[in-house]
């Protein structure tokens, strides 16, 4: 830095020459939402903006410090034009061949559905302007996220297009708007960029449909051997159980076993891992997608837990209930009977309840760390304690409160109304066979093994091990 | 960068120079909190610091690694000071004029109300030393969150002043530490700056205003339909019905009432779009600001539903119920009664209770998805499935619950007590409006028409409609 | 890249020679999970990666794009190598002297328990090859934080080493990358940064084990008085009431100590300015970590209240209560007796609900505040005013919870059980103690001269204040 610096100018730095007054402005065609938003967002950020537009005197309002000119005038004062207007009028974009030859151009328009046109849309403006340079990109983010800076998981730009250095232009310009670039590659990515917008919870589709396929197959298990077996066999008229008693029952039911079924997967891929004696083999394409939703399922989980401890607390303000304890308690007293209090039904069910409410309290733990800013504050070995260990404390003290709510009703036969197993049975036999193989794995001489595959180690190949033992 | 590279030397990427040990340090005015800070995350980043101070030799703790020199040897030795000393001391400044001519200085400071002082402190510190250029800026974070790194929403440093060039070199600085920059303009935007870190919930006032206010006019309602009625016309004291179950009537309804107007503003802007036939028109300025704050309503309204939940699972353990309770059995036996169990209101109201958790259920899930770091990681359409889609399932269930509450009250002339309706009937009329117009608004041939608006189309003028189907 | 750039192609800004096509690669050395991860990443934001593998032709799956090599052609092409190996596997290195010569190596490598080795991996690579500049840094990132790109907390990577121009050349890459960079100084900070992934909630222990011991400690001493009193005294056998009843002593006495122990320091170090008459002086160290884990302190404390929530609201449901509901009310039939309804015991009971209620809806107010995505979208003012002033009025409400609980009790010697207090009178010590102090503190004199205290006024020092009165 040198000292004859003249006393008015600051020169800390080398300055930018983007930020200096002279700078070439960027250009935007439209003055839609999306384009008002990007241009306010572009001049905080200290860029100079121009708009083109077909009625240049009567297109609208538009963010204060820019200019607005016809689309020819626009394109010519800018080396790179955001292009955001609906693919439906791209048309007269071939009237400005000249001005947009060797220019860059940044679609970052989107569908209304999947597969609505033939080619993305970026191809398709790029065989409309040949002479440009296409860019793909900004379309994941809304005229909110634009207006208001990025934040967390909206950080990200995806890019694509067929020049490298026109990339490199849009993707300094993005991160100096706040945004972290990803590059997806050539202009034949674009279609699946222009697909991102369009996704409704595509990992969450798995463990939904499963949600709403166990709830069906056990409400109408339990319809059957509650409500119609009582209709059948005794001529009563119970139905109006199914809105509360019913759902009571397939709540927890449906819950513990998608909590297993969320443990499940980790364990076959351990017993793989131990079969195999390698960690480098892939495992099958179900497997992986299985673990990849496992927080969804978990949290699938989580949501139907909350309602049976809803639907559980609600019990006592029932009409149904109220009257039957008032009921029962009349007829002690008509029939002079006096019940004995039994210690060991207090403790029983007394622990039942305790064990499910802790189980929840854990279960609501793991919850809340998967929520994106508290398990993205925990290190990787906080956060795999929390989800792993504490997961399976959770799972055993759910099971623990299943089992101790059968007790011994299972060597009772009319448990097994028409020959079928009551619900909590059915939901028993996952969680149970994912905490004995958790045990068993757990024994040292079977975990000192996987840990060993997991550092890298593997049995087949034990002399020439070394290149691979690389970090986990 | 010359391309002889010596062998040792590391090029990968040309230096930056102000990484090199020779760089010319930043310079720090005060040796406070937000200074000690300041100083030690301009170090970790990699910048020399040098602290200006009256008492050079008994200053304080300062971050390891620093300088501290007296006011004017500091300045003399750096380009750009940061000023972290309160509003009050900067009279010494006038001192300093030759040291400060042309150099960058960044206001930092804050007032402790706002109109405290008739001009902004970045103003007043231009006045003062009229030959340097003062940025404001940094204002808006803490001490703490200079000491712990930019995250998430305080990521953004908002900067103003007059030079463009300070502006850049000072933005530079920023997003060196991480943070993002928004340029907000010249000088006289510093009292803007400087009144946002003194701003209390500014989104939340309406909201919370709102429901005091209803929460204050159904209280004192219910006070009159309930307690004062029974006092005046049974010369019954039930005064003590104040604390539980008043209160589990007010919450409700304020709740109820809340969310729908979180809904209602959505109803009128499709009206008034399909009455105006185009989207192109601002709306009034009301329903502006009642739109942007309809988070703010929703999550008052969980909050209220919340405690209603609460309060309601509460009741079988009040002394009052148990009394009530115990009351009724003994009144049966003696009376020698025996009340018939009625499916009819087992069937009501288990499904006045179920429809409500399933409602709270999905409250609570609206209340999730709208966490910063939940709904930052949803797309714009997911997050517009829930919070729409989703919200009015929401609001159906929930009035839902409240209709099956009421039932067939309403036919009986002992409901209206004193000719006034119960709070719960008073409650129902905004939410069932909201879902008739919906509902309307859902006609396959009114959806087209506003769906074909919200794409930009217009009514009034359809032959020059293309330029303005902008992107939305 | 040419100089004479036509005037077709693209030079909006000047291009960053990095991106250009024959850019310098960076290389690998590893291709286990993490190595795979950071390639792809880096491929992702435009660099060109080169693998160095042992067996270049059988090295299981790398992604697309990349080349693999021998480990010295791998190295000399490129000048900043990645060390994606274990320690254990370092020794190969020393083959490679001369090819390593003046390269930044990275080494991003963990270990598997602190102080496994004696010197720190990193400056264990850099006695292997001395040749090398060695920068220690992304080993607190995981695989999957690098394939799926920063985010939040996961931003920030710390570097340190010996050379500044290695550093800063990593610094450039890990910005590309999307992270901040935290310059944490020389390579001998190396041991600390491989230290920080293995660390477990290292700010919880101190809460944690704080609510272990007092829950342990109320838990001997409430079945001392409650369940062995009773044996003892009355051969009564109620030890079923441990899994419930006594829990449900237990946790709320536990979670409002901790409640007050949260704003117990804050109110210490009050006094103890008070008292010194000055802020300069830095706390005593026990107080200083008792304040940085508050947060923590009032987390657990919420857990609890929780817990104890869901215990009273299942008390209707039990067995044992049910049972004790029933006989009461058979023997008030048996012996004729009507039991008056008693207005006042109303009034306190729905009272003592209510605020319990309250205490507990503003509790969660505070836990939800806390997460790490709400909380930085606070101002500093209106943080401070939610866990400040909310947080008094939660301690507040909560211990009236209590105190009414206990109402007047303590009048009775009945209470009193082998002269033994009540849990609840133990736990409202505390919280008495820190609402009376602050109410003092409030008191208008008192919190005048607070409040010119934290603005940096001195008592002892008056005439020569003026620089001490910097931004606090």
């Amino acid at each position: 830095m040198s000292k004859e610096v003249k006393p008015e100018t600051v020169s800390l730095c080398p300055l930018n020459m983007a930020a200096a007054p002279e700078q070439t402005p960027l250009c935007i065609f439209g003055t839609g939402d999306l384009g008002f938003s990007l241009g306010r967002r572009l001049l905080q950020s200290g860029y100079r903006v121009v708009y083109g537009s077909r009625r240049p005197h009567s297109c609208g309002p538009l963010p204060p410090g820019t200019q607005v000119m016809s689309h020819g005038a626009a394109a010519q004062s800018a080396n790179l034009v955001f292009i955001c207007i609906h693919r439906e009028n791209y048309g007269f974009l071939e009237t400005l061949l000249p001005e947009l030859r060797g220019k860059v151009l940044v679609d970052v328009s989107n569908n209304l559905k999947k597969n609505q046109y033939p080619e993305a849309n970026a191809e398709y403006l790029q065989r409309l302007v040949p002479g440009a340079h296409v860019v793909k990109g900004f379309n994941t983010l809304s005229a909110w996220a634009l207006q208001n800076g990025p934040s967390d998981a909206n950080r990200q730009v995806y890019l694509c297009g067929n020049s490298a250095e026109a990339k490199q232009t849009v993707a300094e310009t993005a991160t100096k708007l706040g945004f972290t670039v990803l590059d997806r590659g050539s202009l034949s990515a674009a279609r699946e960029l222009e697909d991102f917008p369009l996704q409704l919870f595509p990992e969450w589709r798995m463990p939904l449909r499963l949600a709403v396929g166990l709830t069906a197959f056990f409400f109408f298990y339990l319809l059957i051997r509650d409500v119609i077996y009582a209709y059948v066999e005794q001529q009563k008229d119970i139905s109006f159980r199914i809105m509360v008693s019913l759902a009571n029952k397939v709540f927890p039911i449906v819950s513990l076993i998608m909590l297993s079924l969320c443990y499940l997967p980790g364990v076959i891929a351990a017993l793989l891992q131990l079969y195999r004696g390698t960690k480098y083999k892939r495992f099958p394409d179900w497997l992986d997608r299985w673990m990849l939703c496992r927080k969804q399922l978990g949290l699938v989980a989580l949501a139907f837990a909350s309602l049976h401890v809803l639907y559980t607390l609600l019990i006592p303000i029932r009409y149904y209930v109220r009257y039957k304890v008032a009921a029962s308690t009349i007829s002690q007293i008509k029939e002079n009977r006096t019940s004995e209090f039994d210690t060991a039904i207090a403790w029983r069910t007394d622990s039942y309840y305790s064990v499910g409410i802790l189980g929840f309290g854990l279960y609501l733990l793991l919850g809340i760390t998967s929520l994106p800013s508290v398990s993205n504050a925990l290190s990787w070995r906080e956060f795999s304690f929390i989800q792993s260990k504490l997961g399976y404390v959770t799972l055993l003290f759910c099971t623990l409160h299943t089992y101790l709510y059968g007790w011994n009703k299972f060597l009772r036969p009319s448990t097994y109304k028409w020959y079928t197993p009551p619900g909590y049975m059915l939901s028993l036999i996952v969680p149970t066979v994912v905490l004995v193989v958790k045990l068993l794995l757990l024994l040292p001489c079977v975990d000192r093994t996987l840990t060993r595959i997991r550092q890298g180690w593997e049995r087949t190949d034990p002399e020439d091990g070394c290149e691979k033992s690389l970090l986990a």
